[in-house]
């Protein structure tokens, strides 16, 4: 479904077609779009679009009455930490964060107990864990197991809702908003047939960047039948298990993936295009390691070297001239923001501002469906009954 | 209106002859007090103080389903921002606060994206930003043209009511919740024709204070036909545009404003003081000068001047002596809190302690209405019918 | 009450026998369990139980439309802030932490004043303030008389409600969800008569951790009954006035309380056991004057002095070997949580893994009162009928 028009039948429409999807999301986590099947995905973006005619209507979503959406962020974070408490405040829970520099958790407590214990009163569990390639996934599963066991041994009386609020291996808050924002933009998920999608590096003059929205981009959107292209100099390659389940998906879905090492080949005829830097994961990998060993002169070499390495693709900048080459010169810009925008935010960055003026609005419409696609995930896990609620919602 | 009486009557007046005042507030900001004219200012003391009253009862103000109340605080705040966060609860809102520090704000992320990327599901954005002089009412405009044009977009399903919780020109919630405080003391604002009211600088051991305190003072009480003496030691003068405002407003209201370097003569028949330290703003316009290029050590200096200079008016101090000299000796005292208290709060500052301790409580109602009055602003931008949805929670 | 039994009668039972309790804790702070006599604490105990099957049940507590639950944690907290946030959520309040380095508080503002400036619209303060002997319960102390100064003084239109959230002197929502624990183990209260519990030191690589759990342990557990041992290396003596009430509750309740300094005795024949480490307060006395001498020298030296002599009691440990001396073997392990675990959380510590690991969820149900229980107190004190509010929750 997740269709453009905006009337009260076919909000009815979204919530009928709901039930597949939302039953296969009923008491799961929402750690990797690859965890779940297509419906369960569609029936994310489909709640969202409901919830969010909702709340523009001033319907009350209070889905709970009190208790806590909890949240650990392991790294910064401004839209995801907003939309995030946005999506708790009008489900009807309090949003707390866990403070790890604040809380006793840096003492030696253990991730299972702690997992536990700010957990008794709560409906959703977000994290981001997104500094260290191989750790974020991983800890969000210990979290998980955790909870398992202390619902299941009556602890907690409720087992929260896990959302994953970027990984070392995806990003699918973010990614689900982008899919929400190409259906709106398009005019259904089922005119992604065919598209081509370019998810492309940029470069910036920044280190470290996760790897996580390019992996979750082309794992996600190979799904829905598009032609994605995954774009980047040599030696800036993804996890190669994100790389396997692109081809994978691109498969079953009857669309392609393909990976150049040309921005300018990539480009061409492309529907949509995705510019956006990030560190190699040889990169990420050492990065890990060396903070782990606590070396900080070896780590200002490695930020050295890297940024020497990205210096050599200045070249691959999302630009005017690029643009031109894509289908009628009039492809889709996409960014999860903040976006390096060459002469406004840094000297030589991801985009040329005239494109990335030219998009701006459009970027934001894109973000703004972050906080009703985190609501969806944390209602079609918790909500008994989800088709009934929303239909209720929208009486 | 804004009448002391307390009967359910009274109440109803209230509502009844909020109309042209709420018409006035229904869409806008709350930046500067004379954005709005007198009838809107009455609107705010008039919903704050049913508002005031239907908490007390214990009736809901919920005038929201959920969504985010948002703050911003470049400085310090104790009482602002708890005051913020209380309106935020009565009125239904999950207070969000953006620490610029951990947030992404802080590298190189516009100031036009983050006002939209945090407000997808906010009713009220606060603001407080009154270190540097010049910049702080720059910014809100800055940040409320972003909401503007998100909203006319329909990147933001709501256009946010901002509230200014200090800048370098006004503190609108403090001033007017002064202003209640004063019409409940002498009994409704009419009272304030032709009284005296004096807002004195006075010498405090510190340095940098905001003017906005006394910048709001004498440009809202010269409104209300009161005859406004603003009284510091030469060199301590205003932002000038202030001054001519305050004048202006003495002449269409019927009320006097005039200006003297002796707090002697000021306190002279007074019928209120409110005497309170600020920085000069010449040193206000070097400091944030200074600051901006970074120059500490130039800054030390700076200190090191303004505290010296504060030192030659350690007389400028609200002592039992000075008190005798108002009228009947009986002055309301006034103050925004915290206050510099000699022998308490340090070793010699702007307030002796018997003079404090005699108008401790008197200080504390007047801080009371504080989050009546953020609230009231709040709800008369956003409430389609302030009057209606007041009469329902009346009812 | 307090049994372990589910079903709607048996919490019909529960909220019926509230009447004396409930009635005496009206308008009362929970500063310490010492302050209520044994009919209050068993309404906390009962009014935690409702609250916990009525929120499993996913019933709205709200007892409030909206309003502030402040809390100040003078030290960390993980899972008292957390549980904190919880029972806040659940009443229908938004919580608001005063962060004192963030506030003005730090500034030379008086206790007083702050208290009175939160509080307009607070129902609820929660303070932890343990790390200095003497201290943390007089500041509560002062600023419940700042709230009732400004209560009587029509400053605040309610008196929120206080709970102590660990002090110097008491750790009241921890003991009291520990005998909700104990009551839920064993089938009620009544059960605990001429058990046996043992409030014992262990060892712990650490510095400086409060007394207060035990000092609320042995205050607490003496007043029902119960045969309580305190053991202890010499040198690490509680408060005297705390052993004081522990004796003079064991009379009054014809229980037993004796202090040993070995914890093979204090083990014999054992129904429950609590180890856990504190520092000796003649400790805790030096370093609060060095803290507030800022003597940074000496604390060092006064840590290093404080591990030396912890490092002489090493076989304080709980072990399996311990374990088996207890009653059949089979004593209940008690932890506030975190514990030292040897092995895990440190080389050598407070109790053995393979005996925690036993008892591991165990903890986690004694932990998951806490929200609840907090709750509770806070109800208990604001709610005008906390029978007929509970029973119409429960209808």
């Amino acid at each position: 479904m997740a269709q453009q028009s905006n009337n009260a039948t076919d909000t009815k429409a979204l919530i009928d077609a709901l039930g597949e999807g939302a039953a296969a999301l009923r008491n799961k986590d929402f750690l990797l779009t690859w965890d779940h099947g297509p419906k369960a995905i569609e029936a994310v973006l489909d709640t969202a679009t409901v919830l969010e005619r909702a709340y523009k209507d001033g319907r009350s979503l209070r889905l709970f009455n009190g208790g806590l959406a909890l949240s650990i962020f392991r790294d910064n974070s401004t839209r995801t930490r907003f939309a995030y408490g946005s999506a708790a405040s009008l489900l009807g829970l309090s949003h707390q964060d866990l403070d790890e520099k604040k809380s006793q958790i840096a003492h030696g407590e253990t991730v299972r107990e702690t997992a536990n214990m700010i957990s008794f009163c709560a409906h959703s569990l977000g994290i981001r864990d997104d500094m260290y390639i191989h750790e974020g996934h991983s800890y969000m599963v210990e979290v998980a197991q955790a909870l398992d066991e202390g619902f299941r041994d009556g602890v907690l009386p409720n087992r929260p809702a896990m959302v994953n609020l970027q990984c070392d291996l995806d990003h699918p808050t973010q990614t689900c908003a982008d899919l929400l924002h190409l259906s709106n933009e398009f005019g259904g998920l089922k005119a992604l047939k065919n598209k081509k999608i370019v998810m492309s590096w940029a470069y910036s003059p920044s280190y470290g960047k996760p790897l996580s929205v390019a992996q979750g981009v082309i794992t996600l959107m190979t799904r829905f039948g598009a032609n994605v292209t995954l774009a980047h100099p040599e030696g800036y390659d993804l996890l190669p298990e994100t790389i396997d389940i692109a081809k994978r998906h691109a498969q079953s879905s009857g669309g392609k993936f393909e990976i150049t090492h040309s921005m300018q080949d990539a480009f061409a005829d492309a529907d949509i295009v995705y510019p956006k830097s990030w560190a190699p994961f040889g990169v990420m990998e050492k990065r890990t390691e060396l903070l782990r060993a606590k070396d900080d002169k070896a780590l200002v070499d490695l930020e050295r070297q890297c940024l020497a390495q990205n210096a050599n693709h200045k070249d691959w900048e999302c630009t005017n001239d690029l643009m031109k080459r894509t289908k009628g010169g009039k492809a889709l810009y996409m960014h999860c923001l903040p976006a390096d925008i060459t002469g406004v935010s840094c000297k030589e960055g991801e985009v040329a501002a005239d494109v990335f003026e030219r998009y701006r609005l459009k970027t934001y419409h894109e973000a703004s469906h972050k906080p009703y696609t985190i609501a969806a995930m944390i209602l079609l896990s918790r909500c008994k009954d989800a088709q009934a609620f929303l239909a209720n919602v929208m009486k």
